[in-house]
């Protein structure tokens, strides 16, 4: 049974090398040196969860090519709006803008979760981004 | 005091049976008639609620033209996989592909999420847009 | 140190079976004979959470005399709501009836969270509600 | 099709300079100077999302007159509790003592909180509710 | 029908001053006397919550046997790390140390809740026990 | 400055082929073969959603040896009841049982939940409990 089990179900086909430097890569795009090596302080507490940070959360979900990064950073930053995940959520907002998303693209997206999670929440993301926007005027 | 804060702010623009035509309009554009006369059947229950939702959750929101209604869809997906919200996700996910989001890249949005909102939700989600995608075959 | 934190702090006053009698009599007050029968169906899997839910979370919660069963129903309703717990909404609608709240009130909770934790989940509960009222009519 | 769609929902009755104007209203009977200057700054980053805070937020939602203030209040009191939204509580509990409810009442609200939104949350509303009662001795 | 109904369902068997003594045995195992003489702030707020803090957070819980304290942790950080409750976890983190979970447990744990709950909750979790096993060092 | 960025963080170890035969281990200690053909569905709908199903969430989390099946359980329940994900939450109940946890042990678990995350909650995942505990008896 467990055979064919086996059989049944492929196995994976990236090497798992590569899904590191692929996250490396994402990482690259998405944050500023000085965000990226305030990241790795995960790394003196777990480097094992520092390694899945980088190839399984950058590596297998950005370093896939059918969306674009700017596309995953529109659902990146909506949930952690929807989640209330503030802190996270400014440092997403930095890496939205730099891989492309507009001021006013992040506004409306802002504008839209008002209605599907709340004015709290929305109101709170919208303060953020307004320091963020001061900050990298 | 109260006259300066009246000054200060100004007044909203748009006239408000604008309002509920545009949350009408946009309605048209998102859903199948069937679901749209399933929906209404919060007029029965709530007049007043009825008008809100019309004009503000779909007047005031997609009928702004800064997002097109797919880029809306993304949000909206996003906010309701977040949340848990897996009775509306099904309806969403019906306009999501009327407004021209392909399926690869609903499935796309669904394996980002994994890793922001983590597998459980992910994971229903992906079952019932396999449901959907049957049923819109 | 320890005799010292004791006398600190003051023991607590309710006896105990008066806290689980308290639980029974706010049960009764709230929900139907028909309901009460199936929660006791937890009793069954587990006496002591069962002894837990009638002592503290009827008997020292809605035994608390500084606010009435209708407002405490406000309170409950709207954490439901915000949680997207929808089962126990359903028997809350009913409690909520049952102690005095009027459906026109219940309505407007339920407008009123559409602004504070989004549309989805308000359209959700009012959609419970129209099915409660037409049952309890 | 359409045409009969249109004639069978009614459109909204309230004109949109008297939504915003019910807003402004609500929100003077509600906060503050100083927290109605503050709230102003949102103004700065998306005036269009301020004009749906006051309209909808405040005009539509406090502007009804099925519910008076305090009511709302404790509706918005849970909900920010409930979704662990803090900073928005800190300004709801200054508003809630403004329009009439006792800080007796808003000390139950948490306390029947903790039974539904479990011990947590309460805990840390509660040590925010000591923070605002002191500054509103 | 009342008087089955009370014969039926048992009452509650530990006495009431147990119950609270039970929760302070239990809070002088969790926590340092420094954090236990911050929680008792909640006294001045509201002495009614306090003695529900005690009695049913730490007596009724913590007390029963069935589970050890470490494993009654295991489940309180986990609960807080979903509900993203941050400023309880921190708390709990030394809680969960001082009843001998070790830094490698607790670093599996919030491993493993990176797949169950998101990687922002994860990380933000990861970051703070950082700090409180340097304090804690 | 990306050259030493690399060098600075290692890459990652485990070769992938035996990351998704750990998943597929950890599945086959966990679910009977009914509930992993169940799973197995969503290959139709997105191969390289299962491969990171198997991958990432079975063979990197409960791959990992530094806590048992069983703990892992705790844990997975917990996050499970605390986000209200209950159709999940019935497949790892089975999960639990089979990897070891008893049923008093999953009461226990749900009881100590009720403080953290609500009486809600805990009261909808005692009554799946009872479910399963009937179907496994």
């Amino acid at each position: 049974m467990k055979t064919k089990f086996h059989q049944l179900w492929g196995g994976s086909k990236m090497e798992n090398n590569k899904r590191y430097e692929a996250g490396i890569q994402a990482m690259e795009a998405l944050f500023s040196e000085e965000v990226r090596n305030g990241m790795a302080g995960i790394q003196n507490i777990s480097p094992d969860f520092w390694e899945m940070i980088v190839s399984f959360g950058f590596g297998d979900l950005y370093g896939r090519n059918k969306l674009s990064h700017s596309q995953r950073e529109v659902i990146t930053l909506t949930a952690l709006i929807t989640q209330g995940a503030f802190d996270q959520l400014r440092v997403h907002l930095q890496a939205a803008l730099n891989v492309g998303l507009t001021k006013e693209e992040i506004i409306e997206l802002i504008i839209h979760c008002a209605g599907y999670v709340g004015f709290p929440k929305a109101v709170q993301a919208m303060g953020i981004a307004g320091e963020i926007f001061k900050e990298t005027r």
